[in-house]
């Protein structure tokens, strides 16, 4: 274990202990004030992601990753509204979540709390560093932060502008916020779980796999996005092709695009319907034997496909066809083969629908609907640190309430628990209200 | 991997899908045949049990572990009583957590659900096979269990006489409730990530540990408790001592005892009380030299101390007794050498106590009373499965809603995300209320 990367650890976790006690109008205060200074500090920002840029278009990275990695006017305005929106909110920590009297004299209060330090590894992008460093002060956590290598230059320059106006406005947790800059710290990281309570990573399924397979420390994201869209017996068929095309297409790069098309075999208009709109807007369809038939039948082409192709997240627009002979097959299929991610069903079946949302096992189950909709913004939660597919701590997109965990609090008069084993006090547990 | 295994995983995971689907009232239902089939059933289960005992004894296992393993009419009737109690909760499952428009004609509704497969390893005692079932059985989570080998006789009889009472009140998610039999099965189950969702070990530290080190399925749990009760500069002398000595001595071995002392610099009288009232009440006392002088000067005797001591669970008649010279001091060493379990402050000053609550880092956080109260009973929580010293998830003591998790249904009639991209439709975010 390198020696400074334990200091740095030590001096965040001690940082993390003084932010959990600060009131929200001292950290709404540092919020506003990193969005002055980002704002003041653009040319600087402009500057370094120029150098980053360059360098990604020397190294011949591919276009969409440039395009990721840039920081313009309009990133700018987007982050320094997401942090005057965070200054705006109400305080997720310091929230009584429940007041008991536990006994006469004795009472409980249990108090929402940050996590304490959260390690977040994250891709290209160097908005995310601003809005996960906002994220983490507005729920009084500590962070450790990693960008790509690609961005270091910006995500340096955005990180002495965060940790200066920590300084400069005499916060009172200075060491919050650290930097890591290279892999060998991130493999340190993952061996401080003394020290970091929760990582997030942001990235591909096999990075995310391997952060999971190497620390003990919790960790809290997604491995895969696959979604489903099925199409029950009464599904409209012009709906039907609307979502299958919003779906699938509005960004087919993202984990809560659709992959696979279940289809009831009793809902021919609306297969022929999704599948044509498909195949207009440029996918390519992938389908079982039986529905492939079908869609020969109405002039359509399909590739063959197999079981592997269930569990594919294509990222692209590629798109699998099923048919199942019920609602319950359709079910079945999306809990064997999905991510538990997001999945819809396209019906005019209100039964059928509160059916596949008790039976669906995901973090979203959705009616009539694009699956795309899964996304802390669109959910109105100011923003999110990650999308979460396993059902421990948070579910689905992850804003604030993520972020936070609880204490109980007792406050007594000199209690003994040995008065009430022997009979003599008895617990009442009256719930206080407000 | 054991083909039969993995098959037993496969259908309680399957069961687990229509179990979160099922009514309170059937649930309760159950809840209610299973006290009365216990009750019914009870000479088999004495008859299990006195053969448990038996071979423990013949095997020499120790008188205290035999006192755990024993199953009387007593744990009948507290077991009986428990699930009864249950039957009589609110739902802690299909409760609508949040309601939000997030556009027009497109309605959020986030609701609590079972987490699903919960595996539990537990100790000796076989009347913890039933308050686990309930509690799994009342939010709606199927459940491998796996108890000590001793009591296998018992745990098999009680086991039967669950899953007996499934079949035969024709519940509708048979297969629910698995026991296992062998460690085996256990290392087994530790790598059906895909079918197991939480993981709760209930044993000793190196148990949880192994745990922890041996899955990629979350663990709930702790792996020590090591809590503090800290004498400030304005402690209640008398209090101080009658806490001290509960703490310490009520029940040496649970988690939430106390094993370190400390005393701020200033609280002389304090300290003489606690450890005079310790020593009487026949509690080994281990002190720094500071500490050691004074006591010394007031003719008790102390051991030294090492610093290692600082991070050991006795589980006995053991106590550290440690001198601080401030509240910022105190609460840096609980930070550095606790378990971030259940630390206490004993003081007259409600600044010292906010203080104290803000800063420490612990599952609970006292004010003059013991260390002891940290439990799910005495909390009100009914019963709990466990207690978790992590900060994700659940924190403390853990009953029904540590063993939910939630989901998120959107209801809408062909909303696409292109149209809000494209700015032809705005996101509303209203709040529903009730």
């Amino acid at each position: 274990m390198n020696k400074e990367m334990r200091a740095l650890g030590e001096t965040v976790k001690q940082a993390s202990f003084r932010l959990a006690a600060t009131e929200n109008e001292e950290r709404n205060r540092l919020l506003l004030a990193i969005a002055d200074a980002l704002e003041a500090g653009k040319a600087e920002i402009f500057r370094a992601n120029g150098e980053d840029i360059r360098a990604a278009e020397a190294d011949g990275i591919a276009a969409q990753l440039i395009h990721r990695l840039k920081f313009d006017e309009k990133k700018l305005h987007d982050v320094t509204e997401g942090l005057r929106a965070l200054a705006q909110m109400e305080d997720p920590i310091h929230r009584v979540l429940c007041r008991r009297e536990l006994a006469e004299g004795l009472e409980m209060t249990q108090v929402s709390c940050p996590i304490g330090v959260i390690g977040v590894i994250f891709e290209s992008r160097p908005d995310a560093l601003v809005q996960i460093a906002g994220l983490c002060l507005k729920s009084g956590n500590a962070v450790l932060l990693k960008g790509g290598i690609e961005a270091l230059r910006t995500n340096s320059v955005l990180y002495e502008i965060i940790s200066g106006e920590t300084a400069r406005t005499g916060f009172p947790a200075e060491g919050w916020i650290a930097l890591l800059k290279s892999r060998e710290e991130v493999a340190e990281m993952l061996e401080m779980d003394d020290l970091i309570d929760l990582i997030i990573p942001r990235g591909s399924n096999a990075f995310v796999r391997y952060i999971m397979d190497h620390t003990r420390i919790p960790v809290l994201g997604h491995s895969s996005g696959i979604c489903h869209l099925y199409l029950d017996r009464s599904a409209d068929p012009a709906m039907a092709a609307r979502l299958a095309v919003d779906a699938k297409t509005q960004y087919p790069a993202a984990c809560n695009a659709a992959e696979t098309l279940l289809v009831h075999g009793e809902a021919e208009e609306a297969l022929l319907c999704a599948c044509r709109a498909l195949r207009e807007a440029g996918v390519r369809l992938k389908a079982d034997p039986a529905a492939r038939d079908r869609l020969m039948e109405a002039g359509m082409e399909a590739e063959p496909l197999s079981e592997a192709d269930y569990g594919t997240e294509y990222g692209d627009l590629v798109m699998n066809v099923h048919l199942v002979d019920s609602e319950d097959a359709a079910i079945e299929h999306i809990n064997r083969y999905g991510s538990h991610h997001t999945d819809c069903i396209v019906t005019e079946d209100r039964a059928a629908a509160a059916h596949f949302f008790a039976l669906v096992d995901s973090a979203g189950v959705y009616q009539n609907c694009s699956t795309r909709f899964a996304d802390g913004y669109r959910y109105g939660f100011g923003a999110e640190v990650g999308i979460s597919t396993g059902k421990i701590h948070a579910r689905g997109p992850m804003g604030l309430d993520g972020l936070c965990s609880y204490k109980y609090i007792l406050e007594g008069s000199g209690d003994c628990v040995a008065d009430f084993a022997g009979g003599r006090r008895q617990f009442t547990h009256i719930d206080r209200r407000g």
